[in-house]
């Protein structure tokens, strides 16, 4: 394998598959990136078995050329010394160099590294699926509905299938559903391309893998291409395949979680209830699982509460918009309600209320597209 | 005690004494950081009994009003929980009162908390400094000579006056000196003030008040008053007064390490000679304790190389402006020539060796009022 190639593309290409390599790994050989030079360009793939990146640099592109290829082949080389490397090359443009016995010789300008590679045939394929169950959507609202929904996957192992993001297509209407049985997040999206008869409904992606999705993704209006199988989803981007694996199980049945009435709803701006929350939520922290309690006081004036013995109290105020219903004094985490809110776009929001023990929901004002669930907590 | 103060300036004050407060204190009422009203405005004091901060606030400055105060007096209050509060108030004001039994009421807007606050009779008073033995450096020289000698103290606690940075005054040339016995960092600086007479040879600061000090004085010309005694440093800028206790025992005489003359002296560009021992301590920094080599080959071509057998090899090489003297073949640091390079502002430094097992000097070109020595490795 012979090449010389663009290095800003390489650092970046690498960079990107970066974001799959495990430092923890216990199979060898994925502590490495492996580089192909084939007729077309160079492709660069990362894997920690759960989530793998291939990356693709063309020869050529919008008419610059990036790499030009002496010598096809292959090599892996240890990730992060690579990565480290590529990064700090003096030149604009780096030649890359398998000599013999897998040593790989990179130079640019007076710069030369000799890295001991590893055995390109010992790294694992990366797995082949068949474009059957193919859907679109736009780069921006996958990043949108990742990040509306994935903060509210349970981190905890004791129910595994609670770490992923609920995926269901019917009638070209996508939902996704995260929850860690204390708060749930769901999204609705319409997906506009030929797909009026996919359907699937026990997809549930790692969230790990969407967090990293979200973070190579280039925002924009590019489709992204989403094919799912058995136990595996691939995104297709621009000189980018993403796979990752589906976790096993069966996810269980939120709908019914979601109160279909309320008792209460109270309209309230984003802004200034996240930060009444945040400044609560100072003191919360301490003890008490960062507890914070709403009551609504006369006049569509909410009071948000916490108490903690040896540091102090607070007291915020926030001037609701409307108010209507039933009075309310409700106890809640803190974290959830700032998780919640900070996921929630829009100006205004409306908190509806069916209880003092009852989950609550938090919405944009006239759109029904997101969900914010939180279950409040005993007042003590 | 109640006032009405400023939200920035509180901010900006309390930022600045939080960097003496440390959480590990074993005195609880250091955890705190001491308000006091008074008829001049506020003083604010944080202190781990290594260093205190106090920053004081004005009752008005350059014609703006920053403080209103309603009834003197003083409280200690928790230093974390407070610097947290006061950054994510939402006026542009801030009320604090003490209430009955310590209770201190904060009110900012629509937003109320109530914490419990300490004895400030318990708060430790700050050391009582003579003014005699003062001079004054502009804020950026003294920022300078910190970063330009702080970095080479040891980190060490086997020798602890070599954690310090030794200053030496004589003849109104200061002398500020720092090593950990590897490597040496020096700087001189003329003082022009009224110190003709002023002279003092063993004061120890520690690093670490240094490096805190530098940053809370700003940039600019502003003059810093220098206060030495026996055992304590105190630096008076503008609304700041900066203690720090000096460290006990006798520096070691640095003078004799520094060679007078040199078998080799090289001249290299300062940002490609650092970007090679950048590049070549991606590898180095595995195992042998980050070493390279330093080899000079035909006509002024440095070559820079470290061999790491796992991983692999690299060699750099960096034309010299102007090399005179014997060949050179030594092994060194690169951390520790990272550091001195860093600390060189200069566009090109010279390097004078006397031998593989001297120490050898790296300084600007025709300017020495820096210098930064480094113990050669064994080669091996």
């Amino acid at each position: 394998m012979h090449f010389v190639i663009d290095k800003d593309q390489l650092v970046q290409s690498v960079q990107d598959v970066m974001k799959a390599v495990s430092s923890r790994t216990t199979i060898p050989i994925l502590t490495g990136i492996k580089i192909v030079a084939h007729d077309e360009g160079i492709t660069i793939t990362g894997s920690d078995s759960d989530i793998s990146i291939e990356r693709f640099i063309p020869i050529e592109e919008d008419d610059k050329q990036y790499v030009e290829v002496q010598r096809m082949g292959s090599i892996v080389l240890q990730a992060r010394f690579f990565a480290d490397i590529v990064k700090k090359l003096p030149a604009s443009q780096v030649e890359i160099e398998v000599l013999e016995r897998l040593t790989t010789r990179i130079r640019s300008g007076a710069s030369e590294f000799n890295l001991n590679g590893l055995d390109p045939e010992e790294y694992p394929r990366l797995p082949e699926i068949a474009e059957e169950n193919l859907f679109s959507i736009q780069a921006d609202l996958l990043k949108q509905i990742i990040r509306q929904t994935v903060f509210a996957v349970s981190t905890s192992e004791t129910r595994p299938i609670l770490t992923g993001v609920n995926w269901r297509m019917e009638d070209g209407r996508l939902t996704c559903v995260a929850t860690d049985s204390h708060r749930l997040a769901m999204r609705h999206a319409t997906i506009e391309s030929n797909t009026a008869d996919l359907k699937f409904s026990n997809v549930v992606i790692p969230g790990k893998s969407l967090s990293e999705l979200s973070k190579i993704i280039d925002d924009g209006n590019e489709l992204i291409d989403i094919v799912v199988t058995e136990n595996q989803i691939l995104f297709k981007a621009k000189n980018i395949l993403f796979y990752s694996r589906l976790l096993d199980g069966n996810y269980p049945d939120t709908s019914r979680l979601i109160p279909d009435e309320s008792k209460t709803d109270v309209v309230l701006s984003t802004k200034k209830f996240l930060q009444a929350i945040e400044r609560a939520s100072l003191l919360a922290r301490e003890g008490r699982n960062n507890v914070v309690k709403l009551v609504s006081l006369e006049s569509k004036n909410m009071e948000i509460s916490s108490n903690s013995p040896e540091i102090g109290k607070v007291f915020e105020h926030v001037e609701a918009q409307s108010f209507e219903g039933d009075e309310v004094k409700i106890s809640f985490s803190a974290k959830y309600m700032m998780d919640a809110l900070k996921a929630i776009d829009s100006a205004d929001v409306v908190v509806s209320f069916t209880g003092a023990m009852r989950p609550f929901l938090i919405r944009p004002i006239n759109e029904d597209s997101i969900v914010q669930l939180i279950l409040p907590v005993r007042t003590y």
